[in-house]
């Protein structure tokens, strides 16, 4: 937690403001991050309730930075911008470019004189299905466009997760996405459901194991038809008490479940035609942890597909674009610093 | 919890002892109850842990009717046959009928001599995919077996809860069933998942307006493809936070997608054709309790088809013909206590 070295060529601050952690990175004009810290100050997590806790989270991470580079801007996403954050960032609906979260964003002056820029969620509302909502995947989604042109063309971006998100691209904007509740469905069926109660705490299955249940429940799921998933899901049991399945296996296999039924809904909606074995033209792209998209990238290649790329955390870059998109820092080659 | 009057033809007591109750059942040798006691001492709230709870839970339920009556047969059906149950009685096989399960039962002789036929539960083991039991509903199912041969020879029946149950029957027999966690997926969701927070304790609308919000989640199931569920299920939050929905109707619209589901993939599985409006000559029977069957009913005519009848509490009469297949009392016209 120590700020660490800076160097006099500092331009933005930037903040990666969820849930359940706060991350902050100091950048240098050219979105290098110079340096980084994080706490668990997530908004349900902070120190006091209310205003003053965002303010003391915010002092406590980046007023060592403040002091060493009085007047850097400051930007942030994620649930900061909720209607439980700091300020609510109201939702921008589809198409929605980095231009746009730059001109619906939300400014919040701190007791410190300091003013930070939020950026909004955004919304696809399309007419005959209920409203989707995304907050904090566009910043993500914002650092890949401007650095991959091709991407921008045209993609669908999958960032798995507690809530995964399906995002289509076209002409450099985000044009349609679709949330999948699996993580969350996944640990409340874990934590509370029957479940649970076979599946051993600590699992002590070797990776070859463990990822030949998760292909099984991959399986399962592509040879499910419409409203199976909860008829499917009891399996997590009854292999279990018929031992068929080892228990410290009956995780993975739901896990296997659970994404794959994703997957192939996510594929069928974004129109990628999983029997051509490729996406169409259409690069797919994994955004996330290296761990979690592991399990996508194998859930895809049982389903004959292969993604383009896996990208780890674009979200520090995406701020700086949010940034340059508000006019706080020059884009590339006119930064005054330099 | 009084005895209440009894009468000298008393029979058989019969117990439906399930995960959180105890339901017992003083029945005359016609299969009339004669008397009924219950209290909430199911297998997972035991006045004690073990054997004794169980010896405990059962005399203070039947200890009136046994003084009154010495040496009547005792039958037992549902959780306390199984592996947490007071004697396991494993699972038989499909295709199985009443006589299979008193083929199959297991006698436990509590401490004060009496003996306690329980019987088993039922599995169904296709060659391609998982296998699956039930324990318990298959007493309800031979409760109406018995009394009418028509449904015995070909039916599904559908019994809601918890676990929903859709059980084929040909021959008077379950030849294949399928369970829907559908109760216990909605419990979870709305006490531990984010789509609860937006959901008030106490709901305060009108039951037209819960019928809609339940109606559009029905066809919002009808009209999904394969894995869409987590997707769908996101819109109990978007709906409410874009206040498309009022609070006070989400937790309906969840319980329709989820009771919608179920329905598409059980009439879908059962080979029941919901376009022809009807089930195809194979009746279609709703046992279980009253609240929820008419939930079933309404998602069911949203579907197209009309359920054959509703069944409340047929466990007495099944537990009644589980004992007669085992031998413990005589058949109709034979009774020779009359």
């Amino acid at each position: 937690m120590e700020a660490g070295r800076t160097r006099d060529t500092a331009s933005l601050i930037a903040l990666d403001w969820g849930t359940s952690s706060l991350r902050g990175f100091l950048m240098d004009g050219g979105g290098r991050v110079l340096d980084q810290r994080a706490n668990a100050h997530g908004i349900q997590n902070l120190p006091q309730p209310g205003i003053p806790g965002f303010e003391q989270a915010f002092a406590e991470l980046c007023g060592g930075w403040l002091a060493a580079h009085p007047g850097l801007p400051v930007v942030a996403g994620g649930m900061v911008g909720s209607a439980q954050g700091w300020a609510e960032a109201p939702y921008v609906p589809c198409p929605a470019d980095t231009g746009t979260l730059a001109s619906r964003a939300i400014a919040v002056d701190s007791a410190s004189g300091v003013r930070i820029l939020i950026a909004p969620g955004v919304t696809y509302d399309p007419p005959d299905s209920p409203p989707d909502i995304l907050r904090g995947e566009e910043i993500q989604i914002a650092g890949v466009l401007a650095d991959r042109p091709d991407w921008a063309r045209d993609a669908c971006m999958v960032l798995p997760g507690t809530h995964s998100k399906w995002v289509r691209i076209a002409d450099g904007r985000m044009t349609r996405f679709a949330t999948y509740m699996t993580g969350e469905v996944f640990a409340v069926l874990t934590r509370h459901s029957i479940l649970g109660r076979l599946m051993p705490e600590a699992a002590e299955a070797g990776d070859d194991a463990r990822d030949g249940a998760f292909a099984e429940g991959v399986r399962a799921a592509q040879a499910s038809g419409p409203g199976d998933l909860t008829h499917q899901i009891f399996a997590a049991r009854t292999l279990g008490i018929t031992r068929r399945m080892a228990p410290e296996l009956l995780k993975d296999y739901l896990s296997g479940l659970l994404i794959g039924h994703e997957l192939v809904s996510g594929l069928a909606h974004g129109e990628i035609d999983p029997d051509a074995g490729r996406t169409d033209g259409c690069p797919l792209l994994l955004i996330g942890d290296g761990a979690l998209c592991r399990r996508y990238v194998q859930g895809l290649g049982l389903l004959g597909v292969e993604p383009t790329a896996r990208l780890e955390n674009t979200a520090p870059r995406g701020l700086f674009q949010f940034a340059i998109a508000a006019g706080l820092i020059a884009p590339a080659g006119k930064d005054p610093h330099v």
